[in-house]
């Protein structure tokens, strides 16, 4: 299953991707869409390996490259991935292979591409392409069932959710890429005990720690994508965080759903891993035998065998006051990905079950990925248990939701034995106050 | 207030404009995208005036128009309107009076104009504009009781339903232009009383009646719209079918809202009435003393005086026995958009008070227009009071919910005393037998 792509032992002559805790070695290679910071040139694909970009638009001139790899680079000098992605997984792979080859120690490309290098101190970031339609899942159901106990203490985990993995829509227009600030939103709010709302920003902003999936190759309306392909129409994944206003969520979801408590921000890390970087660390997914079994078009074998990613995922605050003063970010929280009760492939299935179409460039939130203990929740509105009880950080400091200043941090990463660490980089991204 | 392109003496020169019971007399001049008919021409916007379209790619070379008129006109002439729609309304409105002006009769334009004209018969639409984000809203306090009634018959009307524009994100990958056929959508069916749901093909298809209402210029993320400057940002309204899947909707909906049995498909009308078009058909905005008032971000003079749009919606089903037989559609239902709960003004201050940023080319659906009487009803689900009661066809045929080959037709109109009667054209689309 895994190629040569995924040797650990294989080092690259960039020297910074050889240090073992880089996130970027030469077995990752995600991709990003990147210019010199503070420039006016274009926006174009690029490649991480240690703490350098390959500029993809200067390496397509370099002759480095050539046959499906180079018909892939040539689509990569672009200011989105939408036309690589929608080439497949051949494409990609051949591009991987390549680049692969190209970046390892004793390369005979080395001297083309020597020159195609930026630091990444020195480049800025946009959306890696853009998203069509959002969806966003709920798959963990320690996510869902603390959520659930403090919306709806009578009823937490709803009929519904062991039988079909649970979405809905979300907001393209407002998902921005790491560094992201916003304005805390203004809206509805209402006190449980009050008899009317009042308008008033809000008091229990919130962010969610998720995984953005990116799809590849889309389908046509009406063609549902089974289970056993689903995969080969991820491109890849990357850290999301789908800030929520808890007040006016609880007010506004209603029958229809969250509306304006997500929709005034988001925010993905710029680097997207390529499934194919994560293959190491795909895992088992298994049922309780307890819990109803997936319906046919749910259940696969290499589902069962394979079909979960244990993808660390750490959240972080970083406060005005420890910005001031020079102290380091708090931890919050830290869990998997590989919690999640249903997998990627799942959420494909059910999504294009009915015949909906899939675009190139459309993302799936996974849901905010909590863990199975209380320290593993992924918001703040579990790890303050509703706002009931105080979060004391590292200086100090008490939070119980998020204050003006607020940045968050999220970090993804994959560790094993006998593989190659690899991670995501991080999304930050700052609330400000409201106007 | 209205200005000359509403004279309703005005005639055009184009004579099927002017028959009294087209769609689209030169008051009208609503804008599609279109291409002769199994042509590979590129798609590029056009203007309805009676049983024509004036191709706007050929007027631009005409020579007819100049100034603000002609760099709008220009614009036009590309496969989507976004670019038209982000000009804003001065660019509007100049093209609208330049096309007023030249379209008239006695108009020395005519000359220049003439061989820029297709028939409509000979053409064929693809969608207006590239839809970024679609969001759905539910607007009609009829057709949210009434559903409300069938998913919660203890608790029809939720409190948040008087208090702000409940509204969610839909897809916009799934919508299509009239004449859209789709297969009827598979998924997870719960009955009521069954314990576990089975995977079969919906048993309860329906369509929803509703307007699409298109945005122009966008605003910037963090930056609400006013209620007062709400209007300034809507380029014109469409007919729009929110196709419903009753059964999955039942068994997915909570608590995260609608999601596969609404994304299979949805269906625009390809024209786009602009908002000055419909200027003389704004209606006064009430609400009852017993209600609560909106709070003041949804409040303002000219949405109490004008907010309102009075625009006649009709509903028909034309069954596959009807058109093997010949046998006229048979109507189902007729009602106003001027009986919605909340206005569009009100749907845009609300939809951007937390900051999210709208895009030019964006669509609202205004959520299923109900009437105040059970035969105004906008869905089947209502017609058929969740499938209790038969409807009978005027062939004599009998549904529930929608047989596969059925297509349902709906059009729009506004008419009144002193202006000139205008219309959306229809939106047709047919359900098509699971796979």
């Amino acid at each position: 299953m895994l190629n040569q792509t995924h040797n650990p032992d294989l080092i690259s002559w960039v020297e910074s991707a050889n240090s073992g805790n880089t996130d970027f070695p030469i077995q990752n290679l995600p991709f990003a869409i990147f210019r010199c910071a503070g420039s006016k040139e274009n926006f174009r694909a690029g490649v991480a390996i240690g703490d350098q970009v390959l500029d993809l638009a200067a390496a397509r001139k370099s002759e480095a490259f050539s046959g499906l790899a180079q018909a892939a680079i040539a689509v990569c000098d672009a200011p989105e991935l939408n036309g690589f992605m929608a080439m497949g997984k051949d494409a990609w792979s051949a591009l991987r292979l390549a680049l692969s080859n190209a970046l390892a120690s004793g390369s005979d490309e080395q001297a083309k591409l020597a020159g195609c290098l930026i630091s990444q101190g020195d480049v800025e970031y946009s959306l890696p392409c853009r998203i069509g339609d959002y969806t966003d899942f709920y798959t963990s159901i320690h996510h869902a069932t603390s959520v659930g106990k403090l919306f709806r203490p009578d009823n937490p985990l709803l009929p519904n959710y062991k039988w079909l993995p649970i979405g809905y829509h979300g907001r393209s227009s407002s998902i921005d890429v790491s560094g992201q600030t916003f304005k805390r939103p203004k809206g509805q709010l209402k006190a449980p005990d009050a008899v009317e709302p009042v308008f008033a920003a809000c008091k229990r902003m919130d962010y969610e720690m998720e995984v953005g999936i990116f799809m590849g190759k889309g389908n046509q309306l009406g063609d549902a994508i089974s289970i056993d392909d689903a995969e080969d129409h991820v491109f890849g994944m990357c850290l999301f965080n789908d800030w929520s206003a808890r007040d006016l969520q609880a007010w506004e979801y209603q029958p229809l759903g969250p509306f304006l408590a997500k929709n005034f921000a988001s925010t993905v890390s710029p680097w997207i891993v390529t499934t194919e970087a994560l293959a190491p660390y795909r895992s088992s997914w298994t049922r309780d035998e307890a819990d109803p079994q997936p319906l046919a078009y749910l259940e696969s074998e290499h589902n069962r065998a394979a079909g979960a990613f244990d993808i660390q995922l750490e959240v972080q605050l970083e406060t005005e006051k420890m910005r001031s003063e020079g102290q380091p970010a708090s931890h919050l929280s830290l869990s998997s990905f590989r919690h999640s009760y249903w997998t990627v492939a799942q959420m494909i299935a059910h999504h294009t079950v009915n015949g909906c179409n899939l675009r190139p460039g459309d993302m799936f939130g996974s849901g905010t990925q909590s863990g199975p203990t209380p320290e593993e929740a992924g918001s703040m509105l579990e790890l303050s248990n509703g706002g009931k009880q105080k979060i004391e950080l590292d200086n100090g400091e008490i939070r119980t939701f998020l204050e003006d200043g607020d940045c968050v941090i999220m970090r993804g990463w994959c560790q094993k034995e006998g593989a190659a660490r690899i991670g995501f980089g991080e999304v930050a991204a700052t609330v400000l106050a409201a106007d």
